[in-house]
């Protein structure tokens, strides 16, 4: 048996831009004439064109999730995971990753020119719902000639993403795989969530969102946000494990100099995500997750909004998640098995927290090879 | 018996400012000349002055505990618990409660005037610890003729006082309750208290501490601050009992007002203590909370630290407390059993989570009673 982590590259990958020329309406009412999606694919689609894998990036991902662009020295998001001989095995697997709609790195969104305006469209883009992804993905997927996903995948919000899919347009998935996910996110999720939204909103360099005009970022609220999602994403064990608690040096300096090493990783991290990220996106992959509530379009029963569903599920937890803790995906897997939907359910021993999604832990990537193997036998690939 | 939460009240209450003219060498190495602490006091002080008990503040507290101010509808933040018939009996104990050096609230500290230089402190403010904080408590004990503390009582930040106490100043401690405390704060204890520093920090209304000069407060980053704070109070099941997760409206609105019960409740806490707070006390109380660690000056050993201490202890958690949790609790617990001190340990069933120790649970509140009548029996009040 192929030890996890093992498998090649994808090597240099080329995004490329598709253009979606069909309206979207949305949920908040509007109307996107057309959009444009920035999208990575690896492997082959095969004749039957049954072999196509959707990747759904969580809040701050994005299209890039396997290989190298050609001048970066950092693969993509999930480059442990998508690869030939990988646990999403590209030389099976055609597998699709986009920049979700709203995005900032290529798609349309928030930080690109409205056609209708000539105008960078800032706080005019629309507030768009997991629904709405799920929409645009639909789009997407029929441009690519794919009927149905023999797989959509996703961790945190992107598992929120596949459970929508499975609801919206049951026909086209045939599995879906949910990792450290929630069927809802809890009170505390959306306070951290407001608490960043403010961050950015109170940012005297926020200009209302009109911050490409007065050629500022607000970098001050946007590292604040980013900051706050880092504690989430790790255990306490794990930070106590990765940082310590012990001053750096014998004595405390009586200033407000980085003294702890948590510290100063979370000040590289804020640091580092203003270069990459935009505030306005931000704002609205937040609103996003607090939107998400698959159950409320039926009588606030999950049950029955999974008896839309046709696909088999698996559904990943990790132990030390305490973000979306293993409680929220037994939720899920209690509401499928009261639907009468089939699904496997793995719990992952683990120690980092959210965070353990995104890393090549053994027995989480045996999991997903195993499944996803069967997975491609069943669709001839 | 009587119930918990029975007991009447102190009534009105006047606060007393207290001059310290004794020098105070402080740990950053600073001296202070003077200084002046705003102190109010409930019960009579007996015969043989053996019956003063010290309330020690938390982040955010103040002198004024229990009773009513002429002009405050509401009654000191710890009313529930202090009061004639009450668990800190005022019948028999003479309780003394401070604002700490470096408050905000009538103490000397950075929004008060350096009377050496005739300006507001500001950022000149040294920086504190707890050991600093107890130093100047043993001076106002002198001052009010206390030689021995009947019990120390504090939670949270008050309740690493209560343990610094004990260390440094075994003679003068006979009991020692520490509620919902830590030995040390964690590696996201401190990542909390840097984001909410940060948040100050980056805020241009800040400028470097001077912000009394210009005539603003820093209330954008303070604000996040407490609403930070104010996540980190309350357990996850909680805050989804109290404020749920489903929107206000059948339908999101897709803006940013207020849509979830959690986030107006987030943005009035946040609000209202802009109002009440100097944004340089928050600062400096984050540090002290986050250099506290007794067994720094004992090669790490906490056993060693407790080995000093003469006093016998009462150790509560609650739990549903994830910012102090009961294992934290229990660290302390072995430390003491290990150190040969004699401590008494309660785990309180509780649901809110950390701001529980503020709450007049029946069984934490029993508990308290018992114990503290003990201790008045014990020395004659």
């Amino acid at each position: 048996m192929q030890e996890s982590g093992a498998g090649g590259s994808v090597g240099i990958v080329v995004p490329q831009v598709v253009d979606i020329d069909v309206p979207l309406i949305l949920d908040c009412g509007r109307l996107l004439r057309r959009h444009q999606l920035i999208v990575e694919t690896y492997g082959q689609l095969n004749a039957a064109r049954s072999n196509a894998v959707l990747i759904c990036h969580a809040l701050s991902g994005d299209h890039h999730a396997a290989g190298y662009h050609g001048d970066e020295r950092k693969p993509g998001w999930w480059d442990n995971c998508i690869g030939p001989g990988k646990p999403i095995d590209t030389n099976r697997f055609y597998v699709v990753s986009l920049n979700n709609l709203g995005g900032c790195r290529g798609s349309t969104g928030p930080n690109t020119v409205d056609p209708e305006t000539g105008r960078v469209w800032g706080p005019d883009f629309p507030l768009l719902t997991v629904r709405d992804w799920v929409r645009s993905q639909s789009l997407l997927a029929t441009k690519l000639g794919i009927q149905q996903w023999a797989a959509v995948i996703g961790g945190s919000l992107g598992g929120m993403q596949v459970m929508q899919w499975a609801i919206d347009l049951p026909t086209r998935v045939r599995h879906a795989v949910v990792i450290a996910s929630a069927p809802q996110i809890s009170a505390q999720n959306i306070a951290f969530n407001e608490i960043a939204r403010q961050a950015i909103l109170s940012d005297p360099d926020f200009h209302g969102g009109r911050y490409y005009e007065h050629g500022v970022v607000p970098g001050r609220g946007l590292r604040l946000a980013r900051m706050l999602g880092h504690i989430t994403y790790l255990s306490d064990a794990a930070m106590r494990a990765k940082f310590g608690n012990d001053l750096k040096a014998p004595q405390p300096s009586f200033n407000f100099d980085v003294e702890f090493e948590v510290e100063s990783y979370l000040r590289y991290q804020g640091e580092s995500f203003v270069d990459r990220f935009d505030a306005n996106t931000y704002l609205l992959m937040t609103k996003a997750l607090d939107y998400f509530d698959p159950a409320r379009d039926y009588d606030d029963s999950l049950v029955a909004a999974f008896r839309q569903a046709q696909a088999r599920f698996l559904v990943i937890a990790f132990s030390s998640d305490w973000r979306f803790s293993p409680a929220r995906s037994r939720e899920i897997v209690k509401a499928l098995v009261d639907a009468g939907r089939p699904v496997s359910y793995a719990l992952i021993d683990s120690s980092l927290g959210h965070d353990d999604f995104l890393m090549p832990l053994p027995d989480y990537h045996l999991m997903l090879r195993h499944y996803l193997s069967r997975v491609a036998d069943e669709v001839g690939a």
